[in-house]
């Protein structure tokens, strides 16, 4: 049997128990507010999880790259949001998946590429939809929405004979937050952001059907979401250390960790030196302006048990430099001999799970099984 | 014909007139010296670029992981290092490919680790062959060369039957340096720490034959090698923008650069969106406290001219924020607009190529052909 004790290391290892406990919390939480779950399936671009989140309760998919949509569409998947402004160089692979059967929908903010959009359908003879993208945060993309803007590209889309299926935003910077009441704040402003998006396009005669919002930390934040139709959200489904120090989850709710080895020591540094550096962890430092800084990584016993102030203090492509924060051990070597075991939780599920080709899903009786996941464009 | 026009984006772009430059400047140097080169490639884990190395004179490789071993010697490379301390629960794999006519070589700073090698080879019928890991400067792993461990681990290796091969030492503190005086005087500390470390050796009777050093920093950077026998670096090949930082190569010496697409903007606040996030560019940030902090990269035109001061200052995971440091380009939008592909110079050139399953190699021509690489463990 195949387990924490046999695996090569460094491994990804998923607690398969933990991930549907933290699946079965955001489902529970999207049906109490009466809104659809549309995970993004770029944390994890593994199937056996996605299926596991539509087995919850989840409607469509969110992707982030075209290749996501060209993945999930072939293991069944129809109805997929592409969450990222799309450019008239990328239609044709749009079309082809849309021919075949794809309910694939597009975002834009952009007037020019709404009427680029619009002529590419026309030349095509095929109706592309399209949601309006609105900056609910002013961390990245979107449209604000009080601006002309907003429906100078809802009349583009119309009049170039795409479909407007509605407006999205999501508010990235609830990621900086780590206070409950500033969340819930975040979660309203991007809830009320979005809706009037909508109303205003309502009102000036468009079709928007959907409202779409989201991100982990304002969906476990939002009180209510009325005007909302559904709820975008990706982390959540292994939780990492940034969404801790946010304050959406324990470090216990992580479900994905970094099998490693303890390779050798500097016992007079304190030093235990692992198998797992920046190539596995990846060079994420998502925690280091936050609450607590975990360095690359809390170390845990392979049963989970955190290792209390034990963090991956350093990194090279595929050493690992775990010390103790503050007081350095003076029984490092005796404490963690070499050979010994690891478990190190992410900052960043996302960006951890992308540095391997597969997880390692582990079930309640410890053994573990393969699940393959996808990178690249 | 397949070319930076019409190359899916994001992508990574190799310029392999630039990539021959860099091969040859640093095998010229090593010639120079006196010395053999023996790559570190796992900046590139892809064959072609280690073929153009070994064709430019290099004798064997070092590999970080077990895999690139597994995949070199499949392509022929017989003369491989392993430079990263061995645990006993690797050497199953170590010993299958020294038997299949793999000349691997291990390491390790430990005697115990020494001990159970030793043990392993003799239950095996099969001496394997280790070099001691020297600390030539307190970064990472490592005996000091006037320790008694280094003796220790020598005499437990000697005593267990396994091959004393030599010593190694790695000056990973280079990257930290800025100025030709410092670089040139950590050169001479890392040769001269494993000189020591090899003379201290013989003298106690161990056959020491080899004497490694190296980074690429510490590479172009001494004045004489007396004592060493090979020299080890691995990110030459590409260079980046960390490199650039160090002093060892110019911005337009980098062979590495991410292709991307203008997707939208922010013009209010001088923001192009660019389909470059840390998917793409990693998420390493090895210029934060560097001279010159590049973000998540440097932004060129396609063909190559650097576009002075504009910077990825932000990148999600499909997403990149490019703007002008300093004061915000009010005419972003007209200067690049929607559709326009850039190129950005990576900060790290192991951590950026790591992100993608191929890279795009361009010739003279402008013609680009895919360069598989591989990854995980």
């Amino acid at each position: 049997m195949t387990s924490l004790h046999n695996l090569p290391t460094p491994a990804a290892i998923v607690d398969i128990a933990q991930m549907q406990r933290n699946i079965d919390r955001m489902q529970a939480r999207m049906d109490g507010l009466g809104v659809r779950l549309r995970p993004h399936v770029k944390t994890t671009k593994c199937l056996p999880v996605v299926r596991a989140q539509q087995a919850a309760g989840a409607q469509g998919i969110t992707v982030s790259t075209l290749k996501e949509a060209e993945q999930f569409f072939a293991a069944g998947i129809t109805d997929i949001l592409y969450a990222v402004g799309i450019v008239p160089d990328k239609l044709e692979q749009v079309l082809a998946l849309r021919r075949r059967g794809c309910d694939l929908k597009l975002i834009t903010d952009n007037a020019q590429v709404a009427q680029a959009v619009g002529r590419f359908g026309r030349d095509h003879g095929h109706a592309l939809e399209v949601w309006i993208e609105i900056d609910c945060d002013g961390h990245r993309s979107g449209v604000p929405p009080e601006s002309t803007t907003l429906l100078e590209v809802g009349r583009a889309l119309a009049e170039g004979g795409s479909v407007l299926g509605g407006v999205m935003t999501h508010a990235g910077s609830s990621y900086d937050l780590d206070d409950p009441v500033a969340l819930e704040a975040l979660a309203e402003q991007e809830r009320a952001a979005c809706v009037r998006a909508a109303e205003r396009l309502r009102a000036a005669g468009f079709d928007c059907p959907v409202v779409s919002v989201g991100s982990t930390p304002t969906a476990l934040s939002a009180r209510a979401l009325p005007g909302v139709t559904e709820v975008r959200a990706g982390v959540y489904v292994f939780f990492d250390l940034v969404m801790a120090n946010v304050g959406v989850c324990r470090p216990q709710d992580i479900a994905l960790s970094v099998l490693t080895t303890v390779i050798g020591h500097q016992p007079a540094k304190g030093w235990a030196i692992v198998d797992a550096g920046w190539m596995a962890m990846s060079r994420d430092r998502g925690t280091q302006r936050q609450r607590t800084d975990y360095g690359y990584g809390q170390a845990c016993m392979p049963d989970g048990v955190l290792l209390d102030g034990y963090v991956l203090s350093g990194a090279n492509q595929e050493h690992g430099i775990l010390s103790r924060a503050g007081a350095p051990d003076p029984d490092i070597v005796t404490r963690l001999p070499v050979g010994t075991r690891l478990r190190i939780l992410p900052n960043h599920a996302c960006a951890t799970g992308a540095q391997f080709p597969r997880y390692e899903a582990l079930d309640a009786a410890g053994a573990s099984v393969a699940w393959e996941r996808f990178s690249g464009w």
